[in-house]
């Protein structure tokens, strides 16, 4: 069985790092199925899913890691073509991944205490996100 | 078909690399399935999962290069709050990632030579780790 | 239902990174399958599969930051036992991830505008790579 839904997220700019565990848990839930996997997929290339403790501490380590690993500059190729001031945004995305499955048992996105899902905001301003989740079990 | 198990792998400490390899083939032969993915997940925010040639260099060289580019510090937002030492290991955990999937061709996972699943101890004491195997096919 | 191919792909050398964006759809019709998800899979440990906006620009821009982060380097353990001069080519491919999913919607990949699927060479010559692709749903 496989049931496939999207939900939209408004991010409030760079950095921003937002909790969508509740959103898997309701796709997985109105999908009726029990046991299997969710895959969790970010729709565009300037933003982040992946898995972490949400707190406001590591809310605020990981875009600082990602900047200073990572950080603006207008010498990225991506800039001297689209001048955008994106570049970093593209290469963090990347990095970091879009593309995610957490298993799926007795009908809930089966993780650990302080492990949930985020969405990471890295262009440089606001925009509508869009997360497709996939359940895919019986 | 989907089957769900689990199997537990003691670490020792910080830095400590297991091949976790043998563990998912057996999880994959016991469900039956022979065509397929085999979906692999760390159940916890300060271990990774990952795919690399397991051999005494690497496993010495991935931990190393983790700790160079995301070293431990006080100066994590998460140590201000929690002041648990393992600010980075959550940063490098998340980064590397504990969701996996390899394919699963006539019954077995479907891997290089020289390509083996490894779970990674990112915290710095020695661990009891949850990993859960969802395989899925026909 | 699940179906299971592979594809192969001739890589220039270092840094040279490909669009297989093409090829995953081309599994995906051939399949049959109109809604589920796509494991995108790279057999083998010295090149990554991942998702970008693939331009000339961030084409370069890439690699040169994999470099700048995981230099090639004859201090890796792994060199010291292989002497081979890919240690960080090892690292980088483990980093980047060998293992992907996008969605399958109305019997394509489902994926943003400017969101195209990769295959990352890290070694330092030219290789022959295998890409296996299993696409699941209904």
């Amino acid at each position: 069985m496989v049931v496939q839904t999207e939900f939209l997220i408004r991010t409030h700019g760079e950095r921003d790092m937002q909790d969508i565990t509740d959103n898997v848990q309701q796709a997985v839930k109105e999908s009726g199925i029990r046991h299997g996997i969710a895959h969790i997929f970010h729709l565009g290339s300037t933003a982040a899913v992946g898995l972490i403790e949400f707190e406001p501490g590591l809310r605020q380590d990981l875009p600082e890691l990602l900047h200073r690993l990572i950080p603006p500059s207008r010498s990225y190729g991506h800039e001297r073509t689209w001048h955008d001031g994106n570049g970093h945004s593209h290469l963090q995305a990347t990095w970091l991944g879009q593309s995610l499955s957490v298993p799926v048992r007795d009908g809930r996105p089966y993780l650990g205490t302080w492990q949930q899902v985020f969405l990471l905001e890295c262009d440089i301003r606001p925009r509508n996100r869009t997360v497709v989740v996939t359940v895919i079990g019986e």
